[in-house]
């Protein structure tokens, strides 16, 4: 393709509504739920002695009043968004390629998350023949998922330099086309997608009340850039990231902080869809002030205390990246701050993405045994 | 009131809908979700080696198809379906007796679970002050919830002997009406609209194709005698329960099989809303097998296996009492024998109530840490 700034400019909302025709025959319109448990408690100011220890120490609690709505991409096809930007460059490759070179050469992608079985479900349901790269370390039940959509998994070593060179040698084999899992135009209009829905779902539960923000998990930062894509031309919504900050996670935050991406991370952060550095077109969409109001970070305690919330009071079944967005609105009294001062008596709408719920009963027992 | 039999009697479909009238601004109307994934691990047949060591080793495993849909009453207000059997009692007694007088004496139950929270709810919404004796030995955030919803909480011993005891003791100084968990005409018809409900989901979701069957946990009794109720006049919708069979707790299955109703049950079974015995009137319901078509049983390890499956991969949250009826439909030869036999090639429609999603991360921890 183009340049990085060229297809930075052709990231428009008429691209995520494009996208979205394409892709909606597959993938699930996932519900917008309300919770008002998790309202009052968000409403409810921090003790100046939870703030003891914080970077907020001292400062005068903010009270912001939320209202929630959560879109809930744990329901999604593979339990995860990124069913969304798989089906998305999938078509998209059949339309430029046609079916028959893509059917011929197959597609390759190196993952050990969400991104292999959203490309094994696409590629399969496609008709297309998927090579996964996976670490040899993967989780037993993700290698089992992903192979359970008829993908081929060729596993690897753990770093980043021996994936690659499993990717390439079996593009040397096979000519598969690499379909990366967020640095891309045609995924992040396929997550943009998610923004697209909640909001129609959101003036279909309000009777078109206005949507004041929206914050979504920032990992490779595909979903945060097709999100604020979306919602470029509609400085109404505002459109705000979330990472953990444990083993400097939040590079993003970082990045926008001294003004330069962040190329390398090194995180074993419970959020564990969140432990890579975003990718380069995604930056050139979040570092713009006009489309992403601000990046905010939270910790490991923050994230779990957070995720016994959705779990114990929601009842809905999340993974730790999932809630990053959530543990902000609860916990980072500078975002808290924006939410009272902006939102003041009437408060803020604001619509949270849960991206994704593929964890284990066993994952959750070693976080709160 | 008047006698058992005449009790029963009047327990008809229409009274079930005259609940639903009067409850129904107080509750939500939980979703009916469905799960393309357990429909395929239900209808998948067993092989024999999963039925070895079971009372079914050696037999050819059914070939059973479901289409399920779930009733999530985890999702309905303090988590549980007991929200609509406190609130129509209540509602009644003011009917009955006043405002007034409901007002001057209050309410008082002995619960350490579900009853206490609704009763709670239902008594501080509608303004009746409420006495709930729980066990010193209750967790602490079940005293807690009970307690956020308003009611006075008193502490007693374990065993109904101590707990009646207790109650005897607040009555006697406050004059406070008992309000019982499940053994009581207006609790029962208060459960029962969560047929009501869902039927009219079904009719919803499929354009009024059939239910064939519904299945329901069996621990007092009260859900699966309203349910019974409610479809008492539709031959077409079998209804069946489900108990967990760990120390006897499956005293319903058993009392149908000897014919005669088991006063006492002593259980710790994971199902922890599941162990006590069947109620009397309940039982009226429960043992008419023109009303229930059968109740079945599953092992610890069943509920366990089944509860991973609702909440790795329908990512719903739900306690393990609320997941014995699905557990029937994936382990019981019997049941998916008849599923099998008279489902035929088109198969069922299978309503299961989740009856709840009142646990906690730690008690996950500890069942699959």
């Amino acid at each position: 393709m183009t340049s990085l700034t060229e297809q930075a400019r052709a990231l428009n909302p008429a691209a995520v509504h494009a996208a979205h025709k394409l892709i909606q025959p597959y993938i699930h319109r996932t519900p917008l739920l309300t919770c008002k448990t998790l309202d009052t408690i968000a409403s409810t100011p921090q003790t100046p002695e939870a703030l003891t220890g914080t970077p907020f120490e001292g400062r005068t609690p903010a009270c912001p009043r939320f209202r929630f709505f959560f879109k809930c991409e744990n329901f999604q096809r593979i339990g995860a968004f990124k069913a969304r930007g798989a089906f998305h460059a999938l078509l998209r490759l059949i339309e430029e390629r046609g079916e028959d070179e893509v059917r011929q050469r197959g597609v390759i992608t190196h993952s050990s998350g969400n991104h292999a079985q959203a490309l094994a479900l696409a590629a399969s349901t496609l008709d297309i023949p998927a090579y996964i790269v996976m670490p040899k370390i993967s989780t037993p039940s993700k290698i089992a998922g992903t192979r359970s959509h008829g993908a081929e998994v060729i596993f690897s070593g753990s770093t980043s330099v021996e994936r690659e060179a499993v990717v390439a040698e079996i593009q040397a084999k096979t000519n598969a086309i690499l379909v990366p899992p967020y640095d891309h135009f045609n995924i992040i209009c396929g997550q943009g997608t998610t923004a697209l829905e909640l909001e129609a779902q959101h003036a279909e539960q309000t009777g078109s009340g206005t949507l004041n923000a929206i914050i979504t998990p920032v990992g490779g930062g595909g979903l945060n850039a097709g999100v604020a894509t979306y919602f470029s031309d509609k400085p109404q919504t505002k459109v705000f990231g979330a990472e953990p900050s444990f083993e400097g996670a939040d590079d993003c935050r970082r990045g926008l902080l001294s003004g330069k991406r962040i190329e390398a991370v090194s995180t074993l952060t419970i959020g564990d869809g969140l432990r890579t550095p975003v990718g380069l077109l995604n930056w050139e969409v979040i570092s713009n002030k006009e489309k992403v109001a601000g990046v905010f970070a939270v910790t490991e305690e923050q994230i779990k205390a957070t995720m016994r919330l959705v779990l114990e009071r929601m009842k809905v079944f999340v993974e730790p990246s999932a809630v990053v967005g959530l543990a902000v609105c609860l916990f980072d009294e500078d975002f808290r701050r924006i939410v009272d001062k902006e939102g003041g008596a009437p408060g803020w709408d604001v619509a949270v993405v849960f991206s994704g719920g593929n964890t284990t009963v066993e994952a959750i027992a070693k976080l709160f045994g």
